[in-house]
């Protein structure tokens, strides 16, 4: 099932996709929910980022090849930052060029999004607490992820974490490809099975530490290939089974 | 002005403190508001954490003389790190020490509440977009930040951000005493005059990159003397001016 969060005429909800319309959903699909039956086109709405995530864990060097292609050693234990909701736009949004940065990259990656708040989970429970799976792409200033070892503004400014286009809640996300194309021209390209570590030593791992909350996402680190984006260019990330998740870079206003 | 919020019999609000009583707000303290006149005392309501933030920007090393005591130098630019709104607690609230550490510190630090939604914030628009000032505890898992090079878990888990007791509008941050107490014995003692760089540099820094929005919290930097809590510990932070934000270290259930 694919889940995407929308808006038409000011309203905002939640839909099921059935090939080019959405059925609206009743309240929410963090719960069981029913569909209302009443549908909206897709070519009609204006498809929002899938959740708007309270936080989002991102997940450094999860690929062998893309932490050597940065001359960085894929570390003992899994490299853990956040990005903020104030960083979150939804597929079609323009992705504002940050005025603090002259090197800003592509990462394309899996994200998982959170269905129910959870801690401590046992690495048998980790699907339990997963409602589905959605495009990312986690833009970083890699000049200021240079110059300033905390990641928080390389990693975390307005736009840098595009999401979308919708949740899919059947994936099986162990062997899938991920690709990111910029203007049409594939930059990268991998498969999640090459992660280090799987989605549930991740979500084993932060919730070691901290609660994740429905809607949250976890971010579960990019193949090699990473690259710069310049304004005019456009990004897309497609994810096998899920989609693509399409922005296009423009000037800050 | 001091601006608390509360819960009583299972409602939550703000209040205004007068004395020993709070004045109700109607509606919320980020935009022009009204007493409603109705008191409750002080002793009867539970203090909740005074803004339930969406993010909670931290700045490391923002003291020369903290950051000589733990090796480092003061950096170029400020160190900016993100602690989730999961990591919020209240004042009085219990501090569940970390399974995954073994060396919890505390870190006495003033926190700036924003009061509204701000980006690119000059330098000298600074105090229009901070609502007040209140105490927070920078809980640091030490042994986990010297393992991990993101600060994410270090800084990030359950219960490592507490706030409060209640946000002071009046006061003027230039120049006022930072203490930590355990158990009554003194810590951590310093001057915000102290800071490496004052909070107007850092807001300008941190919205640089990013918006703030309304109940966001900037964190800035705590003074030389910090060291471990241990499950029975009663740690105290206290600001001149604010007051004391009190919390019980306990074993997590």
């Amino acid at each position: 099932m694919r889940i995407a969060r929308f808006s038409i005429d000011g309203n905002v909800g939640f839909g099921v996709l059935e090939r080019d319309e959405l059925d609206v959903i009743k309240g929410h699909p963090f719960a069981e929910f029913e569909r209302s039956g009443q549908k909206v086109p897709l070519d009609k709405v204006r498809l929002l980022p899938p959740v708007l995530p309270n936080k989002v864990v991102g997940v450094g060097r999860n690929y062998a090849e893309h932490a050597a292609e940065l001359g960085n050693e894929v570390p003992e234990a899994p490299v853990i930052f956040f990005k903020p909701s104030t960083s979150v736009i939804g597929p079609g949004d323009p992705l504002a060029y940050p005025s603090f940065s002259q090197e800003v990259h592509h990462e394309a990656e899996l994200a998982v999004v959170i269905g129910r708040m959870c801690r401590e989970v046992p690495r048998e429970r980790v699907k339990d607490v997963i409602l589905g799976y959605t495009c990312a792409n986690d833009v970083t200033a890699r000049d200021v992820q240079r110059r300033e070892k905390q990641w928080a503004r390389a990693k975390g400014f307005d736009g840098s974490c595009p999401l979308g286009p919708w949740i899919e809640t059947d994936l099986d996300p162990s062997d899938v490809t991920i690709q990111c194309t910029v203007n049409g021209e594939q930059r990268q390209l991998g498969r999640t099975s090459d992660m280090v570590r799987p989605i549930e030593d991740l979500i084993v791992h932060i919730t070691e530490a901290m609660t994740l909350l429905p809607g949250d996402v976890v971010l579960t680190g990019t193949p090699a290939g990473v690259g710069p984006l310049n304004v005019g260019d456009t990004v897309a990330v497609t994810i096998e089974g899920i989609g693509t998740l399409t922005n296009k870079v423009i000037k800050r206003g």
